[in-house]
């Protein structure tokens, strides 16, 4: 793409009253917009690199076995009753609305018990069972505070799965297969060797639920890690007890701060048995489902990468997820050296690369500042200076790395290559 | 996939509030759940249409040069009470929520306000017009009557396409452009032959606005077609001077019921005016910038799909949208036609062939039933008196045709081969 027709521009001041960040950069980078606290809107750049992620998410639901579903944001006020999850001072962060008639409707902050009253129309024997269903949708959560960009938004993409297992032996199985495929997913877009496992507190079905905690300085949480275990326990659950039921020592944890990317949480029957989800087991008796569910917002997820690895220049993207693969710049007056880098983008294009080709007559100061704002992993540049040796000079956003490379070998080799060249 | 494993199950019975012909077949064929009247979850099988339809309407609007972006649903009431859009007497169909302190938002219902705004900050001179930018979100739109099943429900996606130019022929240029992707659209979701442009009221700043209105018994619009002209015109703006206007007579007119699948508006300088959007011309003179806008619903034309192109056993699925290529069936309880029935399933999925392979321990004739109703193009049958044969028996969804032809030729064609078989 041209960066010229790009809508978007860089700005070099964020909104004053943001304060994060991930959206601050994102918003100087032309990725998102501001539309009030808590509230964003993706732009060209950042849905792209949105849709990335979500594309991997989706990848890893597939591969274990997930069906996707697409519910709807409005919630009837007598299914949640059933669960008595609709009264406001059970649930603190509901939006509510109203049809012209008056009838009170919510907005989905999640989504149990839809999906669960669903089922009951499509599950009534063992052999329906297990089934994985997730899905990628707007959800709404009315945040006192919302003061962390996209990693706490008040409208936000999540990626919510639900299991349904005949039994808790059921159930754990697929636990330790989603916790997995979270692994997969963190390591994919990134953020794997920052990522735990973390032990925080299970609510009523189990001891404990699984979080996934991203070390981050901007994040809400306190985790103690165990880095040669790999594992970590967060504070809220931090007691003698929960120390010796994992095996850990207190002074081989190391105190980090750090976000929470996903979550899995044992749900028991208590969806089930409000709502009347059951199945007859094998002896003809009827049994509650027994349920799961695995959460990871994929904009929070975006905003995690942001603050985890940006630099004072700007966003430094991991390839998978980058909105481009490759920055292409001339910089000069040269009509040769247009000429030029437009045959590399035209080439690169044909390869199937995806390419930012900064086609704008602006310095080459701003040029190269943009570049790091953006934060594409490779940058190809072409000067007079390269050119009259044949070559384009190569820079890794994430090392910083600069090599003069023949365009002959740029347009031959893969990227991933030319990114260790 | 296999059918067995697919967690939704087809039903007898629509539920008994649901008049429209489109949600009950869908309901019944397990596409999608109502959530309340006007309020539709999608399950896997309509899902996959849905992005299907999606898939088809993106690649339209990449093509004419859109910029896809992801805008929030929430809004806020300074920015709406600047076009004097925010009083409920001026929209009737707002949904209106709260922050916790009490912070008036809306639903956005279209996004106009946000966008425009948005382009403040990103258009400031004329190098930088036009731009085409458009987004697949979810609306929401407090009707009052929501009797006609996906086809108006009070939650829905939306493709809303905004057109952002220097000049009136600028935005009429890019007008033509926009209404020839859309034929293309309606062309390629197969509901191009009952689709017609349809001349209908033009608000403003126009004299007509451009609908596109599909043939359909349960549309809530009434049109009158030149079937030679291949136009229509809305029966809301049929008047003399009108037919005059479009060199029509009214007795080469035939009337017909259809509902509107796509719209195209001229907004002229209702929105940039006053919100502030405009540009600096060639001459340095400050002139606002000139909008359209363009909309069709993914979920309004999966329903007029349904409706218009269903028989009484159930949908008939184009072949671009279908939720699987081919539905894959065996009879009987030899061992030998289950395992070739798998054979030529793994066969085909090798080669690329989306399957729903009914691999139920179920009666044949509820296995037909079944078909039908989920609508897939294809229907190949493998029972014992073909596989003696090696044969398979192909039915066209469509046409009915029922033809014997060898497996290994099945396996060897491509499917739109074999349909024409």
């Amino acid at each position: 793409m041209r960066q010229s027709e790009l809508f978007t521009k860089t700005r070099k001041e964020a909104p004053k009253d943001e304060v994060s960040l991930n959206a601050q950069l994102l918003i100087k980078g032309g990725f998102i917009h501001k539309e009030m606290a808590g509230v964003y809107s993706y732009l060209p750049l950042g849905l792209r690199v949105l849709n990335k992620i979500i594309g991997v998410i989706r990848e890893e639901m597939n591969a274990i076995g997930g069906q996707e579903v697409f519910l709807s944001s409005l919630q009837s006020k007598a299914l949640w009753e059933k669960t008595d999850r609709w009264n406001d001072e059970k649930v603190d962060n509901w939006f509510k609305t109203k049809l012209n008639n008056d009838t009170e409707l919510g907005l989905g902050f999640t989504h149990e018990e839809p999906l669960t009253a669903i089922l009951t129309e499509h599950i009534s024997s063992y052999r329906d069972l297990p089934k994985y269903i997730y899905q990628i949708q707007t959800k709404f959560r009315n945040e006192a505070r919302a003061k962390s960009g996209v990693m706490r938004a008040r409208e936000f993409l999540m990626k919510d799965l639900y299991s349904f297992s005949k039994s808790e032996e059921e159930r754990k199985e697929f636990y330790d297969i989603v916790a997995d495929a979270y692994h997969k997913i963190f390591s994919r877009v990134g953020i794997g060797e920052k990522t735990y496992m973390t032990f925080a507190s299970g609510g009523v079905f189990s001891k404990y639920s699984h979080e996934f905690q991203t070390e981050c300085e901007a994040g809400e949480d306190i985790i103690y890690v165990d880095e040669k275990k790999n594992i970590a326990v967060n504070k809220e659950v931090l007691t003698d007890e929960v120390l010796s039921d994992l095996g850990l020592k207190k002074d081989e944890l190391v105190e980090k701060k750090a976000v929470e990317v996903g979550n899995i949480f044992n749900l028991g029957a208590r969806f089930s048995e409000s709502l009347g989800l059951t199945f007859k087991d094998e002896k003809g008796e009827s049994r509650p489902v027994i349920m799961g569910s695995y959460g990871i917002g994929p904009g929070r997820l975006l905003g995690t990468v942001v603050e985890s690895l940006s630099d004072d220049k700007g966003i430094i993207w991991p390839e998978l997820i980058a909105p481009f693969q490759a920055h292409i710049l001339f910089i000069g007056d040269s009509l040769d050296v247009r000429k030029e880098a437009e045959r590399v983008v035209n080439e690169l294009e044909k390869k199937g690369v995806e390419v930012l080709y900064d086609d704008r007559d602006v310095s080459a100061g701003e040029k190269f500042a943009d570049s790091d704002l953006i934060g594409i992993p490779i940058r190809i540049l072409i000067s007079e200076k390269t050119l009259l040796q044949k070559k384009a000079e190569l820079k890794s956003r994430k090392t910083n790395e600069i090599k003069l490379v023949d365009i002959e070998s740029v347009l031959s080799k893969d990227l991933d290559v030319l990114l260790k060249l």
